[in-house]
């Protein structure tokens, strides 16, 4: 399983200072929605330019014109797009194809959907299926790991929404592909320390 | 009715540009999502700068953190932000309340949500509600003007969707409250030219 460090801050320093720290201890790097629209997508070109060995995902969340957004991202170096299960199927294609055609990949984040809608969602055969507890639901006790286990794809799944060293055993032992962590290293008063212990408690598994 | 443009370009030189060109025609101003997501939301500063006597939208088009990207867009100048209606019910009154806060407001964005979701966010109290056909969907022919006719709101309307100066009469006759025109100005060959028709059809009205 790769750990995704999500950068979700408004200021590109904050999110560098933070990634410069824990680099050793993930895999993954991700630009956060609200960072994007703070600074642009010059945030991911920038990140590519300072972690050329990471990929950096581009968490677009897009809605609407699925190749435009995606487009912009993978030309600014992103290797992985994001787009919403939420929108229309034309836009997730659309944003499926352009990744396909760049040789990126695609993540249809599931944020807000439900099981009925992942099935439609499974027929376009994105790379990537993200379940995902936004932030504003995460306050509600809302958890990843019970949409989890609703979830049945062949696509490969990314899971976000409060994951922390806890939940690290129950996401591998669900084949979880990818773990993006925010909070758990961002908000903790000793970034380091807690990517350390989770990539830590990951390898000993 | 107010006329609302929407500027959907990823360059702010292109979108300053047809903007100068069509002021006297508009009402509103709106820093489109592909152009706060290329250049970040100094967009919506720079667009208030130039035209402070117009409102500006930030057409954040919201999936989390309500309140951190409408504080965002507000900081920034905005007058009014966007949040989808595809978003969690916490994200939608976030960005709503801080809207509020700050004498702004805040349009619920339906693009691809059911008249049974829109029951459920009128309860919600938004200031606007916005009927919205994607650029994706309007590709396969669905129709703002159709979803508009489903809609029984207190909150005031916004339409967008392919709206051009032939649908203006409908949407003055439905009670729309701002008519959001895009392409129908921004890819018209003479910009200016389009923008005046449309104004003097509502006009004329």
């Amino acid at each position: 399983m790769k750990i995704q460090l999500a950068l979700d801050f408004l200021k590109f320093k904050d999110a560098l200072k933070i990634a410069k720290q824990v680099k050793d201890y993930i895999d993954w790097i991700e630009a956060g929605t609200p960072l994007i629209k703070s600074e642009g997508i010059e945030v991911v070109r920038k990140l590519k330019r300072k972690f050329p060995k990471k990929k950096i995902v581009a968490d677009l969340k897009t809605m609407d014109v699925g190749a435009l957004e995606a487009e912009l991202a993978i030309k600014a170096g992103a290797d992985l797009v994001t787009v919403l299960g939420a929108a229309d199927n034309k836009t997730i294609k659309d944003a499926i194809l352009v990744a396909r055609k760049n040789k990126k990949k695609c993540v249809v984040d599931l944020i807000n959907t439900d099981p009925t809608r992942w099935k439609e969602i499974e027929k376009l055969k994105p790379d990537y299926l993200g379940i995902h507890v936004g932030i504003d639901q995460q306050l509600r006790g809302v958890n990843p790991l019970e949409q989890l286990k609703k979830l049945r794809t062949k696509s490969k799944i990314v899971v976000a929404g409060g994951i922390n060293k806890e939940k690290i055993k129950e996401l591998v032992r669900r084949n979880v592909d990818v773990a993006i962590i925010g909070g758990a290293i961002t908000r903790s008063k000793n970034p380091k320390k807690a990517a350390k212990e989770i990539r830590e408690e990951l390898e000993n598994l």
